[in-house]
């Protein structure tokens, strides 16, 4: 089946897919504030109409104990094989909201760049496969390979109940491979595939003291304060040379082989790319590795909050009650989650002071995974970058988690190909999120192309390899 | 002149007292929130008309650049000494909301407790002395002393506008002895009189990174994150002791007397009976000295705050951009604010991680003050508490800072006698803050009785005993 009429198609419907586009960002669609829940169900609402109007056959919204997962697929016809596509609606909050030029939720153009939540992660390159799959349906009225689409509306807070669902749904979901585009390329003209991505493992400490804040006057020296022995306790997570010191934490990681670190180092960005990326000038972390690999093949401890007594404008003289940090954990073959959060727990435990109480709190943890970098799945996506960006795509490593990607991959079977379309400097989980609008419509192209090579690679047998799908996390 | 039909007035009183002082708590004179400067403005308009209602002369408001002063005076007569009394009508903010039983600016009465923000802190013993002064002149139509009142509306932001209307109006202030009641007994049968009190200096740390948030998948592990760096450097504030680790901090700390450190133990709190106050079970802090000790003639730094990263419900991965610590030092003869804060300055710089900046605010520094525990006039006050509470006042050293005790004693060149009426269960700059009320009719009691006393011990000469005034802060 030629793409060419869809290709057409989407050429000439830009202004449209944008505009569109802008509507399903204009829905503070935030998982993880509870007054946002409604605003999140309006988006499932409007892209599950959406789905339909593209022309799918069974759109579904299916409800969770959280927010919604809209489910579509297309006409499904027995010989061809079936990709699966998920993305994710929800996005992070717009704080901090000063930070922002325009607002979060109004949707901006400006020259190439459309700024909003969301408009990079995941909203903008979830939308480019439902572009692609219109022009397919709206040209020659079929797909050249059966689709079913997983749009989820909580990956930013863990998937909670994505799990479960895919658990119940083995046999409605069963598929030949699994396509995601909810990471980046190294620049414009650079596309990239993911092919491994670390673990996670999110954690809470609270530190209490007296049981309410005290006048620092009357008290100061002579009573703990919660806030500053959760300080004291957060500078022994890390060595003096920025190594985790929870004892036992690097026991398993994996010793990679030099020919793949030679791999890495020819085909991942630079420790000054990096740098230039973050836009900082110095580096930070474990010595004996690159930048590159710190982020990927090495695991790290992220401090992503605290708060303590009186951070409010204005000053308060208290030593407050309690104390709270956020931490995030980011994990490498073959460390397991759970294990880790037992070393963290014995390593809090062993580091509290008297004076002061600790509970600590641990999440669902996510597995780090890894692809075959030669499943004729990861190859049909190669082809489609060429056709899609004019250029051949490295294989790179992820540092972030998309925790959908081990829930696939071990529960249905299926290699995940991932298939990125952001870029490193835009801005996801900070403000002025923005996507790079040629990037948008190429990764349209691109999909279009993939959805048509994924068929002929099936027709030549090399989809159904199943002997290579397994064991793709025992790769390298 | 006796104050017998004063005494009579205000005890037949007591419920209109009580429901004037209610009127007085209604307002959210928070001081430190630039959205409660119309409250504190309406407050301030509330007091002064009250003051003329009562019967004093001059009352004006006096504008500053933040918010006003509320100042007024009896009619003066030349052979008659002169006592100004001091107080402040702003408060706290009433945060965190949520643990307060009932809300903070609708004052409740519950026993003998009135609870609202600044029942004890400080506009319920600052309103005894009003209501001692009106118990004089709706009875004899005069006072036994000239009274000159200074009630401020920043005294909880450090009081950054008194100092100079105090410099302005140095001959119009003219007086003999200062009281000021912002400060506590040890239990409602065993008031106290301060004669000394530790120094302040505030500070900020702000440490930024990368310009914005970054994703903690993508850098973790390269870039170094600011929170953790100040939560490291904090981690270096103090030794494994408990000591302040800034180098050169304790050099001008003074060292008490053998027969000092036997007066403050006799007469103090014990060191269980200062963490049933705190409710804690174990104390923290400096070696070697008394929880007491500790907390008045030893130095202390509190962490009162720390903002950074994502802290509100819901998770974020990221690292953060910046992150800001709130500090505050409690100083002691002889250390001067303005060399601890350059000590300080230069340790920051020392501890500052190369990855990150840090810079450095401390904010104006109140010097550590002492009062002459034989003076005439604190003499005069412990008969007037045997008066009112029935008990001989024990001699305590407070904790805390009030400013204005170093400003009057300085540039007024006058003692000052810090009559406490609070409890060390009032709750002051927490939730719940209460007034007991028994503690509030005797405190009027015992200015009545004050006022009269002032003036008879002037009768004998002793209160113009100025060389006995200069020197105090020599004392011991």
């Amino acid at each position: 089946m030629e793409p060419r009429r869809a290709l057409k198609y989407s050429r000439i419907r830009r202004s449209k897919f944008l505009s569109e586009l802008e509507r399903f960002l204009r829905f503070p669609s935030v998982s993880s504030e509870p007054e946002h829940a409604g605003d999140v169900q309006k988006c499932a609402h409007w892209l599950a109409r959406h789905l339909k109007d593209v022309g799918l056959d069974q759109v579904r919204l299916v409800p969770t104990r959280g927010h919604p997962i809209v489910y579509a697929m297309s006409r499904q016809k027995p010989t061809r094989p079936t990709v699966l596509i998920y993305g994710h609606y929800d996005v992070l909050p717009g704080n901090p909201l000063r930070e922002w030029h325009t607002p979060p939720f109004t949707p901006t153009l400006k020259g190439d760049n459309l700024y909003a939540r969301g408009a990079s992660d995941d909203k903008g390159q979830l939308f480019a496969h439902i572009k692609a799959i219109e022009s397919y349906l709206k040209t020659t009225g079929s797909l050249p390979v059966n689709v079913k689409c997983i749009f989820e509306g909580e990956e930013e807070i863990g998937s909670p109940h994505l799990n479960s669902f895919i658990a119940r749904n083995k046999r409605a979901l069963r598929a030949d491979t699994a396509v995601i585009s909810d990471t980046r390329m190294l620049a414009p003209d650079r596309p990239a595939i993911s092919y491994a991505q670390r673990g996670g493992l999110r954690a809470e400490l609270v530190v209490t003291g007296p049981p309410q804040d005290l006048h620092s006057g009357n008290f100061g020296g002579a009573v703990h304060n919660p806030l500053q022995a959760l300080c004291e306790m957060i500078a022994r997570l890390h060595d003096a040379n920025g190594r985790v010191a929870i004892p036992g934490f690097y026991d398993s990681v994996r010793q990679w082989s030099e020919k793949e670190r030679a791999f890495m180092a020819r085909t991942g960005p630079s420790n000054e790319q990096i740098l230039r990326d973050a836009r900082v000038e110095q580096s930070w972390g474990e010595p004996g590795f690159t930048l590159y690999e710190r982020t990927t093949i090495r695991p790290a401890l992220t401090l992503s909050g605290i708060a303590g007594g009186h951070y409010a404008q204005g000053s308060k003289s208290i030593i407050p009650a309690r104390a709270v940090a956020k931490l995030s954990f980011r994990l490498v073959p073959n460390q397991d989650p759970q294990k880790i959060a037992q070393l963290f727990r014995h390593h809090i435990e062993r580091i509290t002071p008297p004076a002061v109480r600790c509970s600590v709190r641990t999440f669902a943890g996510i597995k780090p995974a890894l692809v075959n970098r030669n499943h004729p799945a990861v190859r049909a996506a190669v082809f489609a970058y060429r056709k899609g960006f004019g250029a051949t795509p490295v294989f790179l490593r992820s540092g972030g988690s998309i925790p959908v990607v081990t829930s696939l991959q071990e529960m249905l079977g299926i290699p995940v190909v991932l298939m990125g379309f952001g870029l490193p400097d835009d801005h996801i989980h900070a403000p002025n999120e923005r996507l790079y609008l040629p990037n948008f419509y190429n990764a349209i192209k691109t999909s279009v192309w993939y959805l048509a090579l994924a068929a002929k690679l099936v027709a030549a047998g090399g989809i159904r390899d199943r002997a290579s799908d397994r064991g793709v996390r025992e790769h390298q």
